[in-house]
């Protein structure tokens, strides 16, 4: 039987350290296709590309291993590694990995997160998928602690697959992990959400930034609740986005 | 009392004619503010603007109507309209209204919607939403037919509210409008996405493109039938994607 081809994409960026760690986790694993942005496309959601071309460059291709930079987005980067259409790809992935992000996805985050549009996409072409993040920001930020969790997530899931239309979100708190929980994600609120500044021009313009906070701070079954106790939290993330609870009542 | 403040915002841009006629619709309903991208965002999704800031220039000030453009997505759009740091908005939105679309958000394309990520975010931002979408892409589409539909589903929604974290993805079909259907979304599949051509550099580029195929074409409960039979469907949206099933069985 011929190895898995698991294609890596990311949100950060295919020169950031994350997408690396991500790659050397996975290399043992199986055959690695790497289709990922260009550069840094955070907050981008499932966002398509509609109204230009994408553009891609082989970066580096060694036996077992190839790297792509796409001039897209991470669901982007999916839809064309899945697309049949790049010379010298000749099957679809059979596992999507996207990350290893820099900073957190939990709560509400997984709505405006590029590298959770690219496990979703991934979820949308019928293949296991796992978005992995840490919760630290910083571009040298230390993943030492958090790979051998997010290795055995992968390797169970490789084993098990998923089940259709369904893709994980995985995030690791940052120092000493001590253990891994499945989680609901916590709901959440930003405020704060701009700083206003104003331009030469005496024009307001507002930069987005904000103050995160969660809604239910006393719940011990969520994400945020999970990475404050220092678990690594798994969330599993559906496709169909219907609230069933509200389409049995609701009628016009 | 006073009137409800009712935001409205889309992703084909603030000249469209899909908004001025959503415009023309919430009129008599309230005061209303539009926030609004400065130019077509479609396929956004919930991507947010990082990198640079946020800019906008009012289009039209009168009586109970404000008008304006935004260089933003149309998620960025809402939170720049909750933040009350525009000048003159004085209180956070009572409803959000998206649209109306050029074209279906049906089925999975929910996911990638600029319209739905709008209305995702006023739900975020604990507001009754709406994504408003009629079935034709053209840009002097005729909104002549859904528009009592329309306006009915937002009296209903203005008097009843929503349970918090809940919006609501509304499709209209072309022609002839039966009535409308409360569905859950139909589980979809797009292939061929890309149109490859070459550059004048003789690279190979990749324009979004594809076929759309309705996985259960026998199921007589989702948006995509709905929309077949002429009704217009109405997909209540949660904003927590937490997959409940497997959240039971999942263990690592």
């Amino acid at each position: 039987m011929s190895k898995p081809l698991i294609l890596i994409t990311n949100d950060d960026g295919v020169f950031s350290k994350g997408i690396s760690e991500l790659i050397k986790l996975a290399r043992p694993l199986g055959e690695i296709l790497v289709v990922a942005p260009d550069k840094a496309r955070s907050g981008q959601s499932s966002a398509l590309t509609v109204t230009r071309p994408l553009l891609y460059d082989d970066i580096q291709v060694e036996d077992g291993l190839r790297i792509i930079s796409c001039t897209g987005t991470p669901a982007d980067c999916v839809k064309l590694a899945f697309s049949q259409q790049l010379p010298d790809v000749e099957r679809v992935p059979d596992l999507v990995l996207s990350g290893i992000n820099h900073g957190s996805n939990s709560s509400i985050n997984v709505i405006y997160s590029g590298t959770m549009g690219a496990a979703i996409e991934g979820a949308l072409h019928r293949a296991p998928s796992i978005g992995l993040s840490l919760c630290d920001h910083s571009d040298d930020a230390d993943f030492s602690q958090a790979l051998p969790h997010f290795r055995h997530i992968v390797e169970r899931v490789l084993a098990w697959s998923l089940p259709q239309g369904v893709c994980l979100n995985v995030n690791a708190p940052v120092g000493e992990i001590k253990g891994i929980k499945v989680c609901r994600q916590a709901p959440g609120l930003w405020s704060n959400e701009f700083m206003k500044t104003l331009t030469p021009f005496d024009k307001h313009c507002f930069w987005l930034t904000g103050s995160f906070s969660n809604e239910e701070p006393g719940a011990v079954d969520t994400d945020e609740w999970a990475l404050g106790e220092g678990l690594i939290s798994v969330q599993p993330v559906q496709t169909d986005l219907t609230d069933y609870n509200l389409l049995k009542t609701l009628t016009f």
